[in-house]
C-alpha cells in the first residue's frame, strides 16, 4: 500500500466554468484507521462525473452542504475497503456512496454507513452507471414524478446522455412515444438505433420548436428535462393539456455566472394546467428495492442499454469534469483510478 | 322592452394594454326569439371583470377559444331571462355565466344549458363575487393544486384581489400563517384588520425579497401566485424544501407586448423539490357542490369577508377594464346595468 494520499482539493469556488484554478493537486499522507475506534479506510476505484457536481461547489445552501475550500471535491464513486473496524464492512468488501476526488478515504463507523455494499458479481461501474445513481433518478423522475401512460408522447432533452438515454428507455418500456432532443447526429443516430427512440431532434442543427410542432401535434404529455434555458422554453410551448414538466437539471445554466433568465412562457402553465416539478434522487433511496426489482429485471433481459465513458488516470480527474460540461462524454462518465484487489 | 340593443365589440387585438381603439361602440336591434326553438333571452344585469379576460382577446389558441374581432366581448355576468323557449330556464329566471358586453343575448337551447339558475335570494353580485367563480378559483386553487397543511406558511400574490383576499382566508381558516402581498399602504392595511393576514408587503414600498426573508425564516411551504414576474422570483427564492406554487394567473403580464422573461432562479425548483402547477377554476365546474358546501357555510357563518367595486354605466365598459388592469379596484371589481325585476 502507498504511503502518500494523492488528492484533488477544491482550490477556489469558480464563478462560471470550472479552470485550471479551481482545483490545486495535493499529495498527504495516506491516513491510518484506527480499527479499535471502528474507523474504515477506503481505496477509490472509479469516480462518477455528474453535473450536479457543479452546485456543489458554490457557497450557498443546498440540499447537500457545499464542498469546502481545501477539501477533496466530492464525487460519487466505487471504492475497495482495505481496512476496516467495522464488521458491517469487511476488509475487501466493493462499496458505492458519495466519495472524493482522492486515492484513499477514512471514514469513521458512521459515515461508513451511508455506503452501500456492492451486491455479489456486479462489475464496478455498473454501479455509478446501469445501477446507479444515474438509472435511478431516470427510473424514478420518469414514473413518480412524471407519471406518463401508456400511449403519451414522452419528451426528454440531453436524451443521449447518462440519465436521459435511460429515461428514453424506460418510456418506451412504459409504451409511450418517445422524442429525444440531443446537440449531435451521431448521438441522435445512437438514440433512434440503440435505444429505439421513436423520433430525435438534434438541437445543433434543427430548430427544436418548429421540429415539435411537426413531432407532437397533440402535444407533449411528459417532459423529461435536463437542460432547461431555450430548450425548456421550446418544450413548454408544445406541451399538451394537463401535462407534466420533470425538471431533473439545467445544465445549460450550471456555469452560468448570472442567472439567465427563465423561460418567457410560463404563463402557459396557467392554460394548459401544467405540472412542472423538481426531484433529488437521493429522495428515493428509501425505495431502491422498487427500483431494483423493475429496473433490475429490464436490465437482466437485456431491455436497457447504457453506454459508459470511462476515463484513466488521477492527474485527468479536472478535465474529465470539463470533459461532462462541454457534452463530449458519450454515456456515462466515469473515470477508473484502480482494479479491485 | 327596449328595440335596441347596446354593445361593445372588439374592433382590434391590443397588442399590448387596451386602449381606446380595443373596443367599439355599437347598436343593432334588439334580438328577437324563436320560442318554439327553445330560444332564451336574456337580459344582462352585472359584468364581471377578471384578468383572464385579457388572454381571451389574444388570437392564439387556449382554453376558451378568442373572442372574435366584432363579437361583443366576453365575459362573466349575471342576466335576467326575459323570454323563454327553454323549460329549464323560465322568464323572469336569474342566471349566471359566460355572457357579453352587450344589453341582450340571445342564446339557442343547448348554448343556454351553459348556464346556472341562482339560488333563491342570492344577491346577484354575489353570484360573480362571494359565491363566483373567482371564489371558486380561491378554494380549488389553494385546496386542490396547493394543499396547504395547518401550521403551513402561506403566500398570496395580488393580496388584497378579489381572489387573492378570498385565498388568504381560507387559508386562515384551514390553520396556515399568511403572508399578503399588495400594492398599496391601504390593501395591506385592509388584509390584516379585515381578512386576518398575520402578515402583509407593499410591493410598492418595500422589498419584497428582503421581507420574505424576515417573515418566513424557514421558507414558504404554499405559494398562491396572481401576479408572476418579479414577484414570482421573490417568492421561488423562498420557497421551503417540497413546497407548491399554484399559478393562478399572472397579471403584471397581461398586457405585454412581448413575452416577458420567466423566474432565472427555477433551478431552485430542483434542489427544494418544488411543484409549479397552473390550473384553471373552468375544471372545477363538476365539483361545485363541495365549494357550496364548505364555503357556503364559511360564507353564512361571516367567516368570509368580501368585497365588490361595483361601477355603473354601459359607457364605462371599457373604462372598467383598464381600471381593473391599473389595480385601481377594491375588491370584486363588477359593473351594473341594471337591477332584476
Amino acid at each position: 500500500m502507498s504511503t502518500i494520499n494523492r488528492q484533488w482539493i477544491l482550490k477556489q469556488r469558480p464563478s462560471g466554468f470550472v479552470d485550471q484554478d479551481t482545483f490545486e493537486y495535493r499529495e498527504s499522507d495516506c491516513p491510518q484507521p484506527n480499527i479499535d475506534a471502528g474507523e474504515v479506510l477506503i481505496k477509490t476505484l472509479y469516480l462518477s462525473f455528474d453535473p450536479a457536481m457543479r452546485g456543489w461547489m458554490d457557497d450557498k445552501p443546498s440540499y447537500l452542504p457545499p464542498v469546502g475550500i481545501g477539501e477533496p471535491m466530492r464525487a460519487s464513486g466505487v471504492g475497495q475497503v482495505i481496512a476496516s473496524g467495522h464488521p458491517g464492512f469487511p476488509k475487501g468488501s466493493l462499496i458505492t456512496g458519495l466519495l472524493s476526488w482522492q486515492e484513499y478515504i477514512l471514514l469513521d463507523s458512521t459515515s461508513a454507513e451511508q455506503l452501500h455494499i456492492l451486491p455479489e458479481g456486479t462489475e464496478p461501474s455498473m454501479a455509478l452507471s446501469a445501477f446507479g445513481g444515474t438509472s435511478m433518478t431516470a427510473y424514478f423522475g420518469l414514473l413518480d414524478v412524471g407519471q406518463p401512460k401508456a400511449g403519451d408522447t414522452v419528451l426528454v432533452s440531453g436524451a443521449a446522455g447518462a440519465t436521459g438515454s435511460v429515461v428514453c428507455q424506460i418510456a418506451k418500456l412504459k409504451g409511450c412515444k418517445v422524442i429525444g432532443i440531443a446537440g449531435a447526429a451521431d448521438k441522435c443516430a445512437w438514440l433512434k438505433t440503440e435505444c429505439g427512440v421513436d423520433e430525435t431532434i438534434d438541437y445543433s442543427n434543427e430548430d427544436v420548436a418548429a421540429k415539435l410542432a411537426e413531432l407532437a401535434p397533440l402535444g407533449i404529455n411528459v417532459f423529461f428535462d435536463n437542460v432547461g434555458g431555450s430548450i425548456l422554453e421550446a418544450g413548454i410551448e408544445h406541451m399538451a393539456e394537463h401535462s407534466s414538466i420533470v425538471l431533473c437539471g439545467s445544465i445549460s445554466a450550471y456555469n452560468d455566472t448570472e442567472h439567465s433568465p427563465g423561460p418567457s412562457n410560463l404563463m402557459l402553465l396557467i392554460a394548459r394546467r401544467i405540472r412542472m416539478q423538481g426531484f433529488i434522487m437521493l429522495d428515493y433511496l428509501s425505495r431502491i428495492d422498487e427500483f431494483n426489482a423493475e429496473f433490475g429485471s429490464w436490465f437482466m433481459e437485456g431491455k436497457i442499454k447504457t453506454q459508459e465513458d470511462i476515463q484513466e488516470g488521477f492527474d485527468n480527474i479536472p478535465t474529465t469534469l470539463v470533459r461532462l460540461f462541454a457534452g463530449k462524454n458519450k454515456g456515462k462518465q466515469l473515470l477508473k483510478l484502480a482494479e479491485p484487489k
